[in-house]
């Protein structure tokens, strides 16, 4: 028999008790042995949860217990819950886990002392919820030079531009209503502002090139100032506006960044709608893939983090490829003023402005004119270039927006 | 050092030669030693090859060297590819694959075999080319119960059906094109007919469900008799025809069967166009999540391979989870005549016959009338239903479409 500690017993930690006990069979099938939840840490108690007898306050106990082998971390935020893991890890035990905070801030150091201990540290659901992503990058992807990646990978920012661009509604209405429902906090800066998927794409950049960047000093915005107008507008061009995770690389150091993108109606992710997630990988042998599904929620999430029980709980530590990563260092990692796409510019300038327009942005396209808001598209040009030749026209700058 | 072998130096298997060797730098650091490709079996010489000196004619010297732990079968086809992926296994070496045909024939018992002889069998490129599928179901949504599963599973007939959508195109008109273009083989029967696809259904059946059905004995239809009116008429109504692998339980027996179907314009895989795959897995947890890309091709379908192959020389054969299939006895096979959902019904009948088909069919959704063709969508109900409604209306049947 394998006993199992779950830290935290909220959303995600309850969905895991859930499936672990409502698909035990299966489960207990493909591990080979029974399986265990010994004790559930929270601080709260459960009376009246079957679980009840199993929940414990002090993690000591857990940490001190030589029977638990592997242990859950759902308790999300960066403390106690990496103190927690470096403990387990220390222990010999292996730790799974949906706390992306924790592993975009210490992921490095997390499965460096995993390695050192010979045990696992696995974050299936650390990304995308329940969408299959990090292992078939690890594995499945393992033979190809990823070239870049774009992701959709927060449910609530991705509800709420899909509302404002089927309702032309405003930003903070939806928002509101978003709250109401439950898809957003009562304080949603972590997923408006961007942070949310900037931990997100850092983990998934580390996957792909092997090198963390810390998330909280890569190019971040979120979609507090993307508009209706806006949105109408992208749609009348064939675009969707998607707040995209997107990491590549620049003359051979690795960006990564998080910013609203107009996402073109031929790109797989364009009909990633609502709250759900889709995550496109181009890599060199394969092309293009996609992921897509619930990028969060109890039992989506739970089915991921109970995969990753199951890995470790079926397999002896060698068996597992467990990712290498070393810090990103200053010099391996691209200034973002450096990147170059395509990006919808939109001026507070007159129809007749476009002969001077022309001549500093070299080539406008999809131009576009209704009271007092200009828009066009540029050619390809750097963050640098495109800075310059906003600030070199003075016309007052409504948005500007990357194409994807 | 790690020899290995590859079988076949046809499309799949020169792709694959050419990721092992363009991208041996990262997988080597994750096999964490060098890889040699040791002998290249194939009937023809390739002189100009660099791969020339490895190039042999006798599958005997393969089977015989005690230094070649894994081979990569890619000859296509039933025969010799199970006799020597039967004497790799007895001769304890692991076999990775591409070949469909075989996975779905001889599944249950070269898996067996592997265990057996403390090896694996894994085939990640057999169902989906590049796209990662049968791992995610493997390891990922291990936690979940699969409930279904639909796949557009073969680009020939995904990329006819979608030109035959956007151009108004004939079946046969297009199929030419595709053959000039390469998209279609000379004798397209596999592809068109859909064996194929139930091939590739089979073995995503096994394994969502550990039970292997004989693909040659599941409902199989293929799209010959799609004509550009079908088509035309779907798209007025908001789908799009796709061939579909389906597979799901009926009162707890499985059943797996491919055919067009009318996929509706919210479901994730109606997008999915051209020569790309889309597979979409419900399951308890998780909910749905879908997996899209290139479903075949040289680098891709190699990307796959070599996929499985780092996963087989990066670990100690204990180190994988190779699926448990058993072959599924006939009590635990569905009849397909007891499988429920809509039906796009076509009847060579007038207008004015709106009545009597109502009270027959017992409910009509989105009904059309045009020159001679009586269209509607059936409620739910079962194939036998369906087919004994068609019989007992006696107007001529145009087309029956199963709904998604």
């Amino acid at each position: 028999m394998i006993h199992v500690a779950l830290l935290g017993f909220g959303v995600v930690g309850s969905g895991t008790a859930e499936v672990l006990t409502q698909n035990q069979s299966i489960i207990e099938k493909k591990v080979g042995q029974a399986v265990n939840i010994k004790y559930i840490l929270d601080l709260r108690d459960f009376p009246d949860s079957p679980f009840a007898d199993r929940v414990v306050h002090d993690f000591q106990i857990i940490a001190n217990d030589p029977e638990v082998s592997v242990v859950a971390e759902m308790l999300g935020g960066s403390h106690p819950a990496y103190e927690f893991t470096v403990a387990c890890l220390k222990a010999g035990k292996s730790v799974v886990t949906s706390n992306k905070e924790v592993v975009a801030n210490f992921g490095t150091e997390l499965l460096a002392l995993a390695r050192e201990h010979g045990v696992s540290y696995l974050f299936e659901a650390s990304v995308g919820g329940g969408i299959p992503i990090i292992r078939p990058l690890r594995e499945d992807l393992a033979s190809n030079n990823v070239t870049a990646i774009s992701g959709i990978l927060n449910g609530t920012t991705n509800y709420i531009l899909t509302r404002m661009d089927t309702e032309g509604a405003s930003f903070e209405d939806v928002l509101k209503d978003a709250q109401k429902l439950g898809y957003a906090e009562a304080n949603p800066a972590a997923d408006v502002e961007g942070l949310d998927a900037a931990r997100k794409i850092v983990i998934l950049a580390a996957m792909a090139f092997g090198k963390r960047i810390d998330p909280n000093t890569i190019l971040c915005e979120g979609i507090t100032g993307i508009t209706a107008a806006d949105s109408e507008l992208a749609g009348e061009m064939g675009y969707a506006i998607k707040l995209i995770g997107y990491t590549t690389r620049v003359d051979g150091k690795i960006l990564a960044m998080v910013s609203p993108r107009l996402v073109p109606l031929g790109n797989p992710i364009h009909g990633v709608n609502g709250v759900f997630n889709g995550i496109l990988v181009t890599a060199d042998m394969v092309g293009q893939v996609m992921f897509y599904g619930p990028g969060a929620g109890k039992l989506p999430t739970a089915s991921a983090v109970a995969g990753d029980l199951i890995d470790v709980m079926g397999h002896t530590p060698a068996g597992i490829h467990s990712p290498v990563w070393v810090d990103a260092t200053l010099d391996e990692i691209a200034d973002p003023d450096t990147y170059v796409c395509r990006h919808l510019v939109v001026l507070d300038a007159h129809e007749s402005d476009v002969g001077y327009l022309e001549t500093v942005f070299g080539g406008l396209n999809a131009v576009h004119y209704t009271e007092g808001r200009f828009s066009f598209i540029t050619e390809e040009m750097t963050e640098a270039a495109v800075k310059a030749c906003i600030e070199a026209v003075d016309y007052p700058l409504v948005t500007r927006i990357r194409v994807l």
